[in-house]
């Protein structure tokens, strides 16, 4: 089992993609091609779209070499491309699935609410200018923890064949800003629909700037219709910060 | 007057340069004219070496015009590139000069004492392996404080024919580490000689890795030789972190 943290910026997302396409796993297959030759079973915690970051990528795989980990984390991360850095390496029972044992994941959404933003976070959030009503937008985020059908909340077509449940459970979503004005969603829950995160702060946020009524969330869950959420925040604020097991 | 940060990763310094050389000045410059066309007494607080980032530059300039300063820093910050940016924009006095009028600078430097560095620290910060010794460091950085002829931290040839003087007065040193094995060093001083934030990082960093005696770095000030330093540490992991007036 390793942990993985990447720079989302120049990656068409986590997963592997037909033809000449850069994505993070790739960059791990190909590095882990190199120095293990043969290995198996390569699974990880969940996809990443394009542009977003990790601090807390799972990622696991199956294979015979009796390995110095310590040694070989070395190996892989001066293989690995800068922006994609191994944290941890750690052995596991072979039973282990970084994705179907994940209990928790917790993405990270950041908001500079200021006039200007930091050139050292311009990759890794997004400026409003806005006043951002901050109650408000704490009070949104507690309509959304608990067991619900996110349907709303997910990109259209997604899940067209409806065979899939949309149902997930959300453990917390916690709103906090900092001295510098920064702005910091964070949502937990078992796993998440294609897009959930970043459509959740989106809609969120259009109750911090007004735009929408808070009562109105309620019934956007209930309607199941992604035509009645927010508009979806770019990806180059979210980041994947948990993985718990 | 305002203050700029940047990201010096891809600048050749701060300061202008003969020739098709990218500096933080030089940016400024352009910007600046192509919205003032007109201004004068340019003065910045300090140069920064090639590579070497800056949370508080300060800069002042003269202009005839009457502006609205939130909407200068407005199209300041679209017309700058990605790196650059405009944090604050104040009225000063006529007689206020961002270099002569400086009381106090402060560097900061950033060092990752771990087996890997995150993604995320790589442009600003460099990584030992070895374990640094954190209480003989500070121990080192004390013996830096105080008024001292500081000639063996200046960079060779900077200052040949001896006019200058090479005294400055070190106000505070401190080296801490946080919890995710960040060590971050930071100097205040009057004013900085060439090289100077840079060599003493590096002399102290051999303290810290038993490769030179504490009790050395006395004989060090007083011999007035750039030989018996350390070795200068990378630019990407120096930040200017303060100015004060």
């Amino acid at each position: 089992m390793a942990v993985v943290e990447y720079d989302g910026t120049y990656y068409k997302g986590f997963q592997t993609q037909p033809g000449e396409v850069r994505t993070v796993q790739g960059e791990l297959i190909k590095v882990l091609s190199a120095v293990l030759k043969k290995f198996e079973d390569f699974s990880y915690s969940g996809r990443t779209d394009t542009g977003v970051h990790a601090l807390n990528q799972v990622i696991n795989f199956k294979t015979d070499k009796d390995l110095d980990l310590y040694k070989f984390k070395w190996q892989l991360n001066c293989l690995l491309p800068d922006d994609i850095g191994i944290r941890e390496i750690n052995l596991v029972e072979e039973s282990f699935d970084s994705r179907r044992s994940a209990k928790l994941r917790e993405y990270s959404y950041f908001i500079v609410n200021n006039n200007s933003c930091s050139v050292f976070l311009k990759k890794y959030s997004i400026l409003i200018t806005r006043r951002l009503n901050l109650e408000l937008m704490k009070k949104a985020a507690k309509m959304f923890i608990g067991t619900k059908d996110f349907k709303s909340f997910c990109r259209k077509g997604a899940n067209s064949q409806n065979t899939i449940s949309t149902v997930r459970e959300v453990y917390s979503f916690t709103i906090n800003k900092n001295k510098q004005d920064l702005i910091v969603f964070k949502i937990a829950a078992n796993s998440f629909l294609y897009n959930m995160a970043r459509i959740i702060v989106g809609t969120v946020l259009e109750v911090g700037s007004n735009q929408r009524k808070l009562e109105s969330i309620k019934e956007v869950i209930l309607k199941k219709d992604r035509r009645l959420s927010g508009e979806i925040v770019p990806a180059r604020g979210l980041f994947l910060t948990k993985v718990e097991y």
